[in-house]
């Protein structure tokens, strides 16, 4: 299973949008069709989205000047488009200020030389998104016990990374490690990312998921139903404090209350050192559309009432048990061990 | 604004399953058309299915023997009959019980006299409903400030109650007192009554409300948008353990975490005091359906995948910072001040 595919110098992509009912496989041909699969969240997920437009800015080299000045000054304004689509996910930026920083290191190379080394770069980027995930599932199943009740929010599997996922990985892991793991997949409004894509790539790959709503999650820790929650993440500050899919920090508040370990997988490229803290990060407000309209189709509310929608949440460190990453686990204090890490 | 009404020895109910795109009236004519718009959802809200099955019953006497011991007998099975529709919020048994004891009462008289005795106490329950809602929202006001923002969840207001409601009885006294009173509905998933009805009724209302997702409660709380969150009941124990509306008891932990005042509103008929603790209450568990398939039209999760489905939780009186009843605001201890206002 897999989320993008990148053959014969064409860009595919599973359009999100459209799971768990149709899988229709598009094709990226440009720099603007790349930021509207973001933007729209056909391509989603902090890490895919990385890899994903790492490829699309070697997709669009084609469209750019053949002038190597204006090639490069073009590639930078297209670097800097791409990085806005999105706020909140760092991966974005990372990924492109990766492109950027090679292309400035190669700079006095051949136009044609430049555009093979960003293509290099871009399935590097992808390869080594891999591998992180496989390290997050090997290093996040030792903490996991056999029989665990394990609740996950929004989608951080493999339709969110070029590998099997951060959260997700450590829970494929575990299913192939001990066989009898229990998944809970909040649904996890408005753009039911749970219910949608988490119970699908599951279901698929055979490891058993319930989905519930988001709001009876506090009922199930009530209920001594799970035993540890793991969810991904789109950026990490410096202290620890955690950016992901709105949601996450009540599931926080409520493990913290039901003394359940509260864990975040996340690769190195998810960290963002230079914020200080977590309220420095940006939280992207999506339309109230989403919130009115079950996945644009029906109309839940009176049309014309106020509705508030932001996408992400930060979960301040001291709510979080353990961070997963790709380099090891990291536990409290966050701050000192996430700055000998990265 | 009516959820029920009675005209002419007719019993008429809106539709809540279609609200709000479309406001349709039927007529209920028989126990079992009664029993199925409560099953359905059609008619809820606690208080409202106690003052509906009421009339349901009166309806239903045309279609009694007109032997009188064989009526009686019959009652008595459609009574219980009707009990079991649904078997968390008590009112239903309560109102039930209520028509019962006053058949009972007065089970020499003639039939003819028998059903004028049912119908009028049907009336009673229905007008003592709507002073019940009154006076809540009446003590409940002095809780509330100036400029307040309240949270809700699911919908406790008209079209839960004979009256203005329970929780937006308060909710609309208090915007009739200080006009600056701001309303957070949460959608309230599965059924998303938050979303459909308590949005629909504020703003007909003209009550400034603003709809969010469940999960996006304690991100508010944290950014010190929420003030206080008011909610109903469906069933409350002896020491002040409160069943509601799945979602009611994540709230009430968000709302201890983040030291914001967790109030319940609800008359002295949701009360259950043979029951000693909440966990003696009756869950309802409804079909996964309704997670997979949003309001029966739009199918949100793969179609063979598990899905979880309480319909109501239990939110320990340790966490409600006070009742507000029709007699009077309860603070802890509840076990105490519950037996002596009940």
């Amino acid at each position: 299973m897999q989320s993008i595919n990148f053959k014969n110098n064409r860009l595919f992509y599973l359009d999100q949008t459209k799971l768990p009912l149709k899988e229709i496989w598009l094709e990226c041909t440009s720099l603007k069709e790349g930021f509207m699969a973001i933007k729209k969240l056909s391509v989603r997920g902090a890490p895919l989205i990385g890899v994903f437009s790492a490829y699309c800015i070697y997709i669009h080299l084609k469209d750019l000047p053949s002038n190597k000045e204006k090639f490069l000054k073009k590639l930078k304004e297209s670097l800097e488009h791409l990085k806005s689509c999105r706020p909140t996910a760092v991966n974005l930026s990372w990924a492109l200020n990766r492109i950027d920083e090679i292309v400035i290191k190669n700079k006095d190379k051949s136009l044609i030389r430049i555009k093979k080394i960003i293509l290099k770069e871009a399935i590097t980027i992808h390869k080594e998104d891999i591998i992180l995930c496989r390290k997050i599932g090997e290093y996040g199943v030792k903490l996991v016990n056999k029989g665990d009740k394990i609740l996950t929010h929004c989608n951080a599997g493999i339709l969110a990374a070029g590998g099997e996922g951060t959260a997700l990985a450590v829970i494929y892991k575990a299913n192939r490690v001990y066989k009898d793991i229990m998944v809970f997949a909040d649904e996890t409004r408005p753009l039911l990312q749970g219910a949608r894509l988490t119970a699908w790539e599951l279901a698929k790959n055979k490891v058993p998921v319930t989905v519930i709503c988001d709001n009876m999650a506090a009922f199930l820790m009530q209920k001594g139903q799970i035993n540890k929650i793991i969810v991904g993440a789109d950026r990490i500050a410096a202290n620890g404090d955690v950016a992901n899919k709105i949601g996450t920090y009540s599931l926080a508040v409520l493990a913290k209350y039901h003394k359940i370990p509260f864990y975040v997988a996340a690769p190195f490229s998810t960290f963002d050192v230079t914020l200080e803290k977590g309220e420095y990060i940006p939280i992207e407000q999506r339309h109230e559309n989403e919130v009115h309209k079950i996945i644009n189709k029906v109309l839940i509310t009176p049309a014309d009432v106020k509705a508030y929608n932001p996408a992400f949440d930060v979960t301040p460190n001291e709510l979080v048990t353990a961070i997963i990453t790709d380099r090891g686990i990291l536990y409290p204090p966050f701050k000192y061990n996430i700055s000998k890490i990265i």
